[in-house]
């Protein structure tokens, strides 16, 4: 359940009442403080849960609202684009956005709770694609709207989520190296773990199915979406007896990989080899020739991950509890025709 | 002055008494309400800001601090590495980062500065080489401790600012051609409203002299840091009659703008030319072949800005205004030895 603000108001008094404890004691549990007895507080928190208690607005002064949005790191490329995303929507909403990096380290993943406690924040919008991450669990405890953005594809949440269409995504991708005459076509995979990796090279197996092209396995190798990947995972590739002409790497950073291996072999982009990404990072259009890729709307994601935050915290139910963006071919100078 | 926390305590209430309005309306003009009249505004303002009135914290819970970091618009691939070092001093003092992009509109300007009233920042962190806006002024105004995280270098604010030794990184970068054997170096300038613009020509030319190379005017070209300006600087260096061996742009983006223009004369990096820039944005390390370039060490510098903004929100004095971090060359592999 997503939201539950029907039925009789619930308030800190009713809620001591049913818990037989005073609001001074509801109020401690509410604010995270230490000293509240174990058991008390599970009885609280529990009763908060169950009511969909959502925690009045109680400053002295006007309140600027605040959302949070969480990454594991920030030393991602596309973080700055979620971020604009949420700013924007933010900010036309007058709320500000708190940008938090927890470093998947439970020391800092702890204070950041108790600062989000502390500073009364609207909801969270978490960046990750850590399903296991205690951090869902606990932001149900303390009762704090959260949405994840998750351009890594990983169902199963029981918050809302924002990401992105990675199979057809694939799919446009593979079937535009095939209306390019490519046939022999390797595959850069993303780690095993994550559900967008599997779900890009199904989008990649089934363009060549459609086009009656046998899927080759020594085209397919395996990488981690990282820069150093896409250049052993292209070297591998271009070292086949038989090597593909095009290869889609399913993130632009093991694409530009597959750019360095390429140029050390004295090879050239795309007259020796096409090459494709997704991602669409800012930074491609950088790359020398342009990269071709697919693009993940992040900002946009990040912006829907806002809109959806702000309406939880407003108290509406939301509909869907999985939110897909459409993925988009963006053909530029990486890919070119087979030659023959 | 940057901090004023001396003498007797100045408090809403004696702000008041010397203002002859009531406490409330002192209320009114700190949380920047509009129903007040603008003479006892100004009246009220004017004694907040000569005794150096510092809001105490007075929500009714715990609260945790926020400083708000506010960049011109959130499109820069550097921004992520600032808010990186601002997050990470923010983080060990339980202190949340909000990030703003202001887009230089003077309505999303002043809703802004509405917010960060209204949720009673700790301070401000500017990135910004805009000398001439007029949030400097109101944030001076509100009495709210600023820091500048200036990566352009331009001097002259009245609060503390960050910046790198644009010069000494120039000469470092000219200096790695010349070694190299270079004598016809060409260089892309960047905007020249920028002092940071300055600063490097001066830097090239610097260690052009201290080489015994002339000066060459043909060899200087205009550029705007943006990639496009890099690939026609280098394009414009590279059909001249006596062409350059080795191109030194002043940004990462102009660099790899040359790394195109070489690429569509079917020539290469560095074996044809070699390209250096500046900024060492983490990007580059994915550019093909990885770019030599100057670090300004971005993440750094929004880490300095957060601890000089949490000793100024606490009441210290900031013994120096202007804040210079090193800048230090990286040796890849788009520089080569000349060819004779």
């Amino acid at each position: 359940m997503v939201a539950a603000q029907d039925g009789p108001r619930i308030t800190m008094t009713s809620i001591a009442r049913e818990a037989g404890v005073s609001v001074p004691t509801v109020s401690r549990v509410l604010n995270g403080r230490s000293d509240v007895a174990p058991d008390t507080r599970e009885r609280v928190e529990e009763l908060l849960r169950r009511h969909g208690y959502r925690r009045r607005v109680n400053r002295t002064q006007e309140p600027a609202g605040l959302i949070d949005l969480v990454f594991n790191d920030l030393d991602s490329p596309w973080a700055v684009e979620i971020i604009r995303g949420v700013e924007d929507v933010g900010h036309a909403a007058c709320v500000g956005t708190v940008v938090s990096a927890i470093h998947r380290r439970p020391t800092a993943t702890r204070q950041w709770l108790r600062n989000v406690q502390a500073r009364n924040t609207d909801g969270v919008i978490l960046v990750t694609s850590d399903v296991q991450s205690p951090l869902h669990a606990e932001l149900r405890r303390i009762n704090v709207p959260t949405v994840v953005v998750d351009p890594a594809g990983v169902p199963g949440h029981e918050v809302p989520t924002v990401g992105a269409a990675n199979w057809s995504g694939a799919l446009a991708a593979t079937e535009h190296l095939i209306s390019l005459g490519h046939r022999r076509i390797g595959f850069i995979a993303g780690p095993r773990t994550l559900v967008c990796s599997r779900t890009r090279l199904d989008g990649y197996r089934a363009a060549l199915e459609a086009s009656e092209i046998a899927v080759d396995p020594q085209l397919i190798v395996q990488g981690d979406f990282y820069h150093e990947s896409g250049f052993k995972g292209a070297a591998e590739l271009l070292s086949l007896a038989n090597a593909p002409t095009a290869i889609f790497a399913s993130s632009d950073q093991m694409a530009l990989g597959g750019y360095e291996a390429v140029r050390q072999r004295g090879l050239r982009v795309p007259d020796d080899l096409s090459i494709i990404g997704f991602d669409d990072l800012p930074e491609v259009r950088w790359s020398s020739p342009p990269l071709t890729t697919v693009r993940q709307p992040l900002s946009d994601m990040g912006a829907l991950a806002a809109r959806t935050l702000l309406r939880l915290a407003g108290g509406e139910r939301i509909e869907s509890l999985r939110f897909e963006l459409p993925t988009q071919l963006v053909v530029r100078d990486s890919t070119g025709p087979l030659k023959v």
